[in-house]
């Protein structure tokens, strides 16, 4: 294998400058855009939540007091250089230690990143240093500079009794029974990474979501300073729908409920564009009406996988997203 | 950081062509020969000896069943690229973590190694990516494609009465109260790296230690095609003896003893050059004469470290390996 041959990408030898892309948000749906948009422009930011607290993210940040990398890793995984050699360390950072001892489960990848962490003492620098061996399409960067909790209010009928309560993590928000009302960060202002700011302040477009609504997507619109970036930014914002709700966090949602909590979270943030799958809206009035009170366009396409199962389909997302973005 | 970019190295330019030198040991001691060597040529093999059983190989070895790595990583770092890519990932490497939790103590290129083989299912070709990656100036192989554990004879005087008695492990022997008489492998017959067989058959030089005397040099002369290879290779063979005796496993030697049990574990083995360094050479008659006795030339030269303490310096022994092979 010759080490780092980045074969000629799809967009070279496209006319005019490329758009720089930010994409917001964390796990499979962050990975996901990542893949569409590599497929656009070489120009991407990836800004992923720092608030896992289960897995080996959890383990990690407990043991070692680090930010949870696991967003992070998936990100850059899905930006990894399109040769053998990229892919081969993708699929390194991807791999998980399987055992009856400490190591079960564990991401290689996110050992990695922490250990360039402690080495560095920067988390950019160490991530720069991931992407620059993985020959990365892009930059990865995490929302906050510190590791952050997910709080939810939750609502729960006992007994015939409406009953409001608090949930604290992502992974107990996320598996919640209860009907989750809105998400807050603790600590509630955290630190911003700059360079992220500085990306959705100089980004001609910003894709928010798809993914865990409540634990991935809305907590990067919480972080006070992204979120006057997304305002103050003149790039253009899209909103990406999930292809399904998720049982636990979004149960019984319906595509127009997950763009109001979004906007209910990020008050006065103008979206231009909300990317919705067909399969998944069987009736696009309540949608259409949601997106016009919010002077969005609403694009309904076919973006999901073909076997129907709740995951975008790079190619498709990457389609559709190159109409919009043009 | 510009990535993977090799600076000039010192042997560019100079006439002639370059030797092949194998590298047989393990830890620190090959880490040294290493890092003389790669000043000479850049055409190195490491033979490495796969019988840890302490520290966070011996922990990777029974959790995960894989070779024990550690002696393989330091060999790699000493092989790094010489410039700031190549570098960092040596440190990176090398590092552990520190905490109060599992993964404590376990060294970051230890864990990376294991999840390439895990991924790859190939020893080689994991470290040989590994070795891509630090843009490393030779190749690193293991000894054995098994993990092996070293059993060792010894004598203790207890109430004045002589008692021979075995101790097994790696750690176990390296630390022992006891004389240590004679190691052997188990299995006794341990399948041989074909690669690694195959550089000492084809080099122009074989270096045996310094190293950890029974527990990591003399293991490599104990698998049954390693030395084959090395009584048939038409390669000239330099053994670099220790700055000192190490409490446990070698107390009290003086410089010939460590010849005398290197030869009785691999008898009839032709030895052209012994290196001992100067100021561990009191009276040199006894290694003369063993050197003598082995047909050997004797090679009394100051290569240890300025501040004394038992390491080699990697600038000295260079010199003097130059020299010797011309």
């Amino acid at each position: 294998m010759t080490p780092r041959r980045i074969q000629r990408p799809p967009w070279i030898g496209r006319p005019g400058d490329l758009p720089s892309v930010v994409a917001l948000g964390g796990g499979h749906g962050l990975a996901a855009t990542l893949s569409a948009v590599r497929r656009i422009t070489p120009d991407i930011t990836a800004v992923a939540t720092v608030a896992d607290n289960g897995g080996s993210s959890g383990r990690l940040r407990d043991e070692l007091g680090v930010l949870p990398p696991g967003d992070l890793r998936m990100a850059l995984a899905a930006l990894c250089g399109d040769d053998e050699w990229g892919r081969t360390w993708a699929d390194v950072l991807q791999h998980r230690f399987s055992s009856g001892g400490d190591l079960h489960n564990h991401a290689v990848g996110n050992l990695l990143i922490v250990a360039l962490w402690e080495l560095l003492d920067d988390h950019v620098n160490g991530l720069d240093l991931v992407g620059q061996l993985l020959g990365a399409q892009g930059r990865v960067l995490p929302m906050s500079s510190v590791p952050l909790d997910i709080e939810a209010l939750v609502r729960r009928e006992i007994d015939g009794e409406e009953e409001v309560g608090r949930v604290r993590g992502q992974v107990e928000v996320a598996s919640t029974d209860a009907e989750v009302i809105a998400v807050r960060l603790d600590p509630p202002d955290p630190p911003a990474c700059p360079e992220a700011v500085d990306a959705i302040r100089s980004a001609d477009w910003v894709i928010v979501g798809p993914g865990s609504w409540f634990t991935s997507v809305i907590p990067n619109l919480l972080v006070p300073e992204i979120f006057d970036a997304l305002h103050d930014t003149a790039a253009r914002r899209i909103v990406v729908l999930n292809l399904a709700a998720q049982p636990g966090e979004t149960e019984g949602f319906a595509p127009e409920t997950h763009l109001e909590v979004l906007t209910a979270h990020a008050p006065d943030l103008q979206i231009d564009t909300v990317v919705a799958d067909a399969a998944t809206v069987e009736d696009p009035s309540g949608l259409t009406k949601a997106a016009a009170s919010l002077g969005a366009e609403l694009v309904i396409a076919e973006v999901g996988v073909a076997d129907g199962s709740p995951r975008h389909d790079p190619l498709r997302l990457a389609a559709v997203l190159e109409e919009v973005i043009g």
